[in-house]
């Protein structure tokens, strides 16, 4: 059997993620490559450090791209923060928080679950209620923006309840990060982890992350060694300090660390607040196409996400030939619904460049074309 | 503080990794990203497969690249592999074979050391007396070739071994894959991984992995939970599966496999044997011509590898000035000595694309301008 080279079609993407990658970023991962420990390269790396710093709006020493896509993200967090028998309050309304108590539970952990209905955002009372219940929890897991369900929960309230009964917070913040308001210094966040594929345009593989001087204080008290040596988070700053003599701990993705810094010097030319204005924007316009196609939001406008729209599949409709004729003919690519929603919704993605009129505008026709 | 785009240099990368990349597969790098659970993509990914099969010359079904790098593959075999308790005998002949320690230790296992001295390879002999001294022991782990010091180890001889004592073998294969021969199926080795950035000058950050039967039946005979979420590959196996409807683990690394692909397809193009015979022919000339300049090396050539040349740094010469002498004014990147020999060493790759006269006479002609 002889196998070719691999040329990939021009696809719109407004699924969950990879979003749409800007066609600067494409180029900047095709630069050449050096060495990991190339001067130069390590010169990028701290450009990279500030500008994540910008877009997650803290000044955390400790901010670094995980050489990983979100998942080793996640687990990044809780390999760090949980010791064996600690207790962490999860919240639960969707699929993430089930991969956070997996996560607690692998590192010995109790998890503690809050539990909210698929497309409802966490609701911080029932975090109290678990607070008080648990004085002995240590950590409140959260997403800020559930990609299942495309849900928005209030971080700053969590997070500040969870400061009251001195627990650290670990956030999803997967697909909030350059989409909707993240402040992770001023709503005092202590461990915070996105992805590069979602509102960042940049192609997948790498999972920003940032820690909180309450977070670093944690991982340096550890009675236990950290279960992973890939994630270990301590060994992982050696190497991406700027200060002196750089300690070698892994190869770094270096061109996919091009492409995000790429992203980065893009979102901070557009500004922040542009930014979640452009996603706000779009779905307005898609959200007025979709209603007069008589298609109707899973969650409450109230805590919608702009950039992930979830939306039920209207009566009678045959979810997969609908996503396939979209793909086939437009080379359009939607997302299929996920756990409780798999079959029963499809998640149309606004993410970072795909948040444009042009996408709006083809995803309204082509599915009202096809819906006929 | 303003940041614009970044634009590395062209550097000739003849260090221990990453290595010059085949212009080839960044074209394939910055094709059009498409979704991850794309039919088309799913196709990619099954003659990826097949590609990195013929890559390890295996029929091994459970063969895969892990979506982070060479650390994580490392990481995944350990953590899949050992349960809390088992006894691995670990061969130490340089860095590596010290990160396989820390992997056991952190996996609850313990790891019991046979120690040979930095720049030879491992000792079958001690492995043996290891083996018996040891009845309990369950997984022998090695590295097949030393990238902190340019050593060969007998993979075969050494697997056998195991095998005559029930064990199986895990194996760091970071360097070798592509660069000499590493015959998964015929030396019956069990789990094997390796890195995209070496002999298969592909971009840094994914991991070739292989697991034989005999491995995947010990994992699916576990008592607990495999520590790692993210690397638990009962669960990627489900999402590298080509039959039926793929499951979702994670977003994969869409550019980066698209380059892997390009990569495996050019040294598909070329043969195993004419690679393997690429680097013996550049490892050649690249001898002679240090042997001329008075430079030893570390490693006998009876164990030596093609691809990764250690050689001591000339006495009275300055290791950080040569360096650096040698990236600014030649672009050309060799590496510095590593653990034992760091500060005492130089480390010269000749990997993949790297292996060429051309590079062989620039570095040579290089070094000679700046060592007189």
């Amino acid at each position: 059997m002889t196998i070719g080279s691999f040329y990939p079609p021009q696809r719109t993407l407004m699924g969950p993620g990879p979003s749409d990658i800007y066609p600067q970023v494409l180029q900047a991962l095709s630069r050449p490559t050096v060495g990991h420990l190339d001067p130069l390269f390590i010169g990028m790396m701290d450009e990279l450090k500030q500008l994540l710093q910008y877009a997650f709006q803290t000044q955390n020493p400790f901010t670094i791209a995980v050489s990983a896509p979100g998942s080793a993200g996640m687990e990044a967090c809780f390999v760090n923060l949980v010791e064996p028998g600690e207790k962490v309050i999860v919240c639960r309304n969707g699929v993430f928080g089930d991969r956070m108590r997996e996560n607690v539970e692998r590192c010995g952990g109790e998890a503690v679950m809050v539990e909210n209905a698929w497309g409802e955002p966490v609701d911080p009372q029932l975090v109290a209620q678990a607070l008080e219940a648990n004085p002995d929890a240590k950590i409140v897991a959260f997403v800020h923006a559930e990609t299942s369900t495309g849900a928005l929960s209030d971080a700053e309230a969590i997070a500040k309840l969870a400061r009251q009964h001195d627990c650290l917070t670990i956030v999803d913040a997967v697909t909030s990060l350059g989409g909707v308001p993240l402040l992770v210094d001023e709503w005092q966040l202590d461990a915070v982890y996105s992805g590069s594929q979602k509102c960042l345009s940049c192609v997948p593989g790498l999972s920003p992350l940032t820690f909180s001087e309450r977070a670093v204080a944690k991982i340096q008290q550890r009675q236990s060694k950290v279960q992973s040596w890939f994630l270990d988070q301590s060994l992982v700053l050696g190497y991406w300090s700027g200060e002196g003599k750089r300690s070698y701990h892994h190869t770094a993705p270096v061109n996919s660390l091009y492409a995000l810094h790429e992203a980065l010097v893009l979102l901070k030319n557009e500004g922040l607040e542009s930014a979640w204005q452009r996603h706000r924007d779009a779905h307005r316009e898609l959200r007025d196409g979709l209603e007069k196609l008589g298609i109707e939001f899973v969650v409450d406008e109230a805590y919608r996400l702009p950039q992930l729209n979830a939306v039920y599949i209207p009566e009678g409709v045959d979810d997969t030939q609908v996503r396939q004729t979209l793909l086939e003919r437009y080379n359009l690519e939607i997302g299929a619904g996920l756990g409780a929603l798999a079959g029963k919704a499809w998640r149309i993605g606004l993410m970072g460049y795909a948040a444009r009129s042009e996408n709006v505008a083809l995803c309204l026709k082509a599915l009202e074309s096809t819906l006929k």
